[in-house]
C-alpha cells in the first residue's frame, strides 16, 4: 500500500462496483437532491448517480437569526448572499433555486434524499417515504426531539417543491442497527426498552458506514474480513466497531450526547452527576440537558471555545484549559479505541475523520500517545504531512494501520438513496 | 510461579514488611475495630496489630427492619441471632459488647477505623478523627447523601462507647486520589469542578489497594514495575487501572453509580437517558435516582435477580433474560478491560476480586471470551477449579497474569488505620 493513496483514483476506487454494474444494465441518469437539516441550519447536494457525480452543493447557515447566510457551488462557481431565513422551509427553497438555477440542464430532482437523525428501531435501513413512514418517523419524535421534528419539516418542503419528486428517508441511526442486543441494552428495567424504545441506537451512521467501506477497500484484505475503529471527529464526535462492515457498538447511544467529549456536549457522565444537579444544585432537569448539549465539552472545559483548532493555537500559546481540554478529549478517545479492540479482539486499522479527526495532526497524535504496545505506530511525519485528505499515517511497523479519511456524509447519503430507488438488495448494509 | 499462592503461605506474605520493623521496634500490640457501615448494614472486624491476627468479626443485617439479625465470629465459635436493631448505632452497640464478650483477653479497642465512603478532595489519606476532620466529613454529605450520614452515625457511636480510643477515617475515595486531572474531570463547565467539586472519585479503594498489593507480590517483578487491572465484582462493581501502586483511573465516577453493570445499579448511561425519563416520560429525578440505584443493573435485565449466582442457575435452566443480564454485565466489564489497557498502554494482570469477581469461574470466562488477540487467555481447568481462593488462572502462554485475589477489605482498613496511629510514612499509600 502507498502511504498516500492517490487523488487521481479516489472517484473510481470510491464508485461501488454495483453501481456500475446498474449502470452497464442500462439505467438513466438519476438526480439526487441530498437535504441535511440540522438544528440551524441547512447543507444539501445534488448528486448525478449512478455515477456519484456532485453537480453542486450548498448551505444555509444561522436559520431564524438576522445574520442568516446561503453559500452555494456549482461547478467552479461559488456564491455567498445574505438570506431572510426565517424558517428551515424558507431555506431549503431559497437554496435549492440557488443550486438549480446555475446548473446547466436543470430540471426538477429525480430523489430528494432526507437525512433524517432517528430511525428508531422501526427503520432498519433507508426507506421510500410514504405516508406510513411518515407517520413512523413523527412517532419517533419523543427520541430526538430536537432533531426528527426539523427533519419532517424539510421532508414536507421537499414534497411540495418537487411533487413529482420520490422522496427517500436515510437515517443516521440504520448503519448501527446491526449491533447485538447485549451491547445496544443499558441496564435499566427492561420494560423501559420493550415499552419505551430506551436503547443505544448511535448515529452518524452515513460517515461510519462511509469510513468503513473506504478502509476495507484500502485494506484489500485476501479473506474480505476486517476489524476496524472508525473515530468520527468534528463537532459532535462518535466512535464505531466495526467488523467485516457491520457495526458492532458506537460511543453515541440512545441520544447523541454520550460517547466521546463534543465540541458542547459533555459525552460520558456518571448518572449520579445528573441527579445531583437537579436535587443538590437546584437546576431543573431541561437545564441540566441544555448544559449538557451546548454548554458542556471542549467548550465548556476550557471556557474559550469548542473548536479544536482555536484550543490548540490557545494550548500552544500556554492557556492552561484549553490544553486540558484537548487533554480530557484525547484521553476519553483513547479509552474508547482501547474499549472497541476488546470488542473486536483486535483492530486491523484506526480512522479518523470527521473536520477535527482529518485536519488535526495534534488532535491524531494526541489520541494515539501510549498506544505503541496495543500495536498502534503513528508515522510522525506523515500524521504531519497530512493535509485533511486520504492517507496512511502509521508507521511501517504498525500492527495496526492509521488512517486519515476525509468522509463525505452527503455522497454516503446519495448513495443510499440511490440503492433504494434502484432496488439494490445490498441497500441500508 | 505456581498454579495456586500456598494457602498456608497466605498470611505470612501478606504481612506489610514494614509492620514486622515496626514489632521489632517494639510496638505494643494494637486493637483495631473495623467499623463498615453501609446502608442497612454494619460488618465489623477486632484485629490485633500489627501481627494483622484476626480476633473477631461479625455483621448486623436489614438495620431497622423486623427482621433484622446479628452475627459473629470469634475464634471457632460462631454466634446468630435476632436482634431489634432499629438503628446504625444500636446495631454497632450490640455488636461490638457480642465480639468483646468473647474474646479472650477482652478490654477496649485501642482503635476504632471507620470505613467512610466519601473523601472527596480533602482527604487523599486515612485520618485520625479530630472536630476538623469530622466537620470536613459532614460537609462532603451532598457528595454521597446515601453513605456519608450513616459513616458519621458509626463515628458518634463508636466515640461514646469507646471514649478513649483513637478514631481513625479510612476513606473509599482515598486510594483514587492519585488520577490525573484529564482521567478524573467531567466535560462539564469548569466550574462545576471549582466550585461544586463535581469529578471522578471512585470508590472500594481498600480493595483494589489491597489487590493492587497483593498482585504486585505475586508478579514479584525486578524492576518494582506493574501494570493491574483490578476488577472488584460484589453487589457493587468497579475497575481500577493501577500503575506501579497508583491508581490512573477507576470506573466509579463522582457517585459508586457509574461504570460496570451491577446488582441493582445501572452503571454507564447516556445522560440523554436521564434527561428523557425526567422529561418524556414525567418521572421525577429523585425517583430516576431510586430506579438507576435499586431497580435496575442485573435485577433489572432479569427482572429476577441481582445474585449473580441465582441467573447463572436460571440460564442454565433457559431464563433468556438472566442470560442477557450476564451477557450484558460481561460486556461491559470487557470494554473496561480494553479501556483500562489503553490507559497502562498494556497490561501485566488482570485481578479479579469481590463476591461474583473470586467466586464465578463463569462470568470470569464470559468477560474474557474474545481476549486471546489482546494477550489474556484463560486456563479453563485452573479457572473452573478455583473455588475463591487465590489462584493463577490464567493459562501458561497468556503474556497477561489472570488472577483470582480474594479482597480482605477489612483487613486493608485495619492496615491504613494502624499506619495513621503508628505514624507510618507511607499511610494513605
Amino acid at each position: 500500500m502507498t502511504r498516500r493513496a492517490r487523488p487521481a483514483d479516489a472517484n473510481r476506487q470510491r464508485r461501488n462496483p454495483d453501481h456500475s454494474k446498474r449502470v452497464r444494465r442500462g439505467w438513466p441518469a438519476v438526480r439526487i437532491l441530498v437535504v441535511n437539516c440540522g438544528s440551524s441550519s441547512l447543507k444539501s447536494s445534488l448528486y448525478k448517480m449512478a455515477g456519484e457525480e456532485l453537480l453542486a452543493s450548498g448551505a444555509v447557515e444561522r436559520i431564524g437569526r438576522p445574520e442568516s447566510t446561503l453559500h452555494c457551488e456549482v461547478a467552479d462557481q461559488s456564491l455567498s448572499r445574505p438570506l431572510d431565513a426565517a424558517t428551515h422551509a424558507g431555506a431549503l427553497e431559497a437554496l435549492a433555486a440557488a443550486m438549480f438555477e446555475q446548473v446547466v440542464d436543470a430540471g426538477e430532482p429525480d430523489v430528494v434524499a432526507h437525512r433524517v437523525v432517528h430511525g428508531g428501531e422501526h427503520f432498519r435501513e433507508a426507506v421510500r417515504i410514504d405516508d406510513a413512514a411518515l407517520r413512523a418517523i413523527e412517532d419517533l419524535a419523543p427520541l430526538a426531539p430536537m432533531h426528527n421534528p426539523i427533519c419532517l419539516l424539510g421532508i414536507r418542503t421537499a414534497a411540495n417543491l418537487y411533487p413529482a419528486a420520490q422522496q427517500v428517508a436515510v437515517f443516521d441511526t440504520a448503519f448501527h442497527h446491526s449491533l447485538p442486543e447485549y451491547a445496544f441494552l443499558y441496564a435499566l428495567p427492561y420494560s423501559y426498552y420493550e415499552r419505551d424504545g430506551i436503547r443505544r441506537y448511535g448515529f452518524h451512521g452515513a460517515s461510519h458506514h462511509y469510513v468503513a467501506q473506504r478502509v476495507a477497500e484500502l485494506l484489500g484484505s485476501a479473506d474480505g474480513h476486517s476489524r476496524i475503529i472508525s473515530c468520527h471527529l468534528g463537532a459532535g464526535c462518535s466512535m464505531a466497531a466495526i467488523r467485516d462492515g457491520r457495526s458492532l457498538d458506537t460511543s453515541m447511544g440512545m441520544t447523541p450526547l454520550e460517547g466521546l467529549v463534543m465540541g458542547t456536549r459533555s459525552g460520558d457522565l456518571d448518572p449520579g452527576v445528573f441527579a445531583h444537579l437537579v436535587e443538590h444544585l437546584g437546576i431543573a432537569a431541561s437545564d441540566v440537558a441544555v448544559l449538557l448539549n451546548h454548554e458542556s465539552g471542549l467548550l465548556g472545559i476550557s471556557g474559550m471555545s469548542s473548536d479544536v483548532r482555536e484550543l490548540e493555537r490557545a494550548a500552544a500559546t500556554g492557556h492552561a484549559r484549553a490544553e486540558l481540554a484537548l487533554e480530557v478529549f484525547a484521553y476519553r478517545a483513547r479509552k474508547y479505541i482501547g474499549a472497541y479492540l476488546a470488542v473486536l479482539g483486535g483492530a486491523d486499522a484506526v480512522a479518523f475523520t470527521g473536520g477535527a479527526g482529518a485536519n488535526s495532526a495534534g488532535l491524531r497524535r494526541r489520541i494515539l500517545t501510549g498506544l505503541e504496545g496495543l500495536g498502534m505506530s503513528l508515522d510522525p511525519v506523515a500524521n504531519q504531512a497530512c493535509d485533511g485528505s486520504e492517507a496512511l499515517v502509521s508507521s511501517g511497523d504498525s500492527a495496526v494501520s492509521l488512517f486519515v479519511i476525509p468522509s463525505n456524509e452527503e455522497l454516503s447519503i446519495a448513495r443510499e438513496a440511490f440503492g433504494v430507488v434502484a432496488g439494490s438488495p445490498d441497500r441500508g448494509q
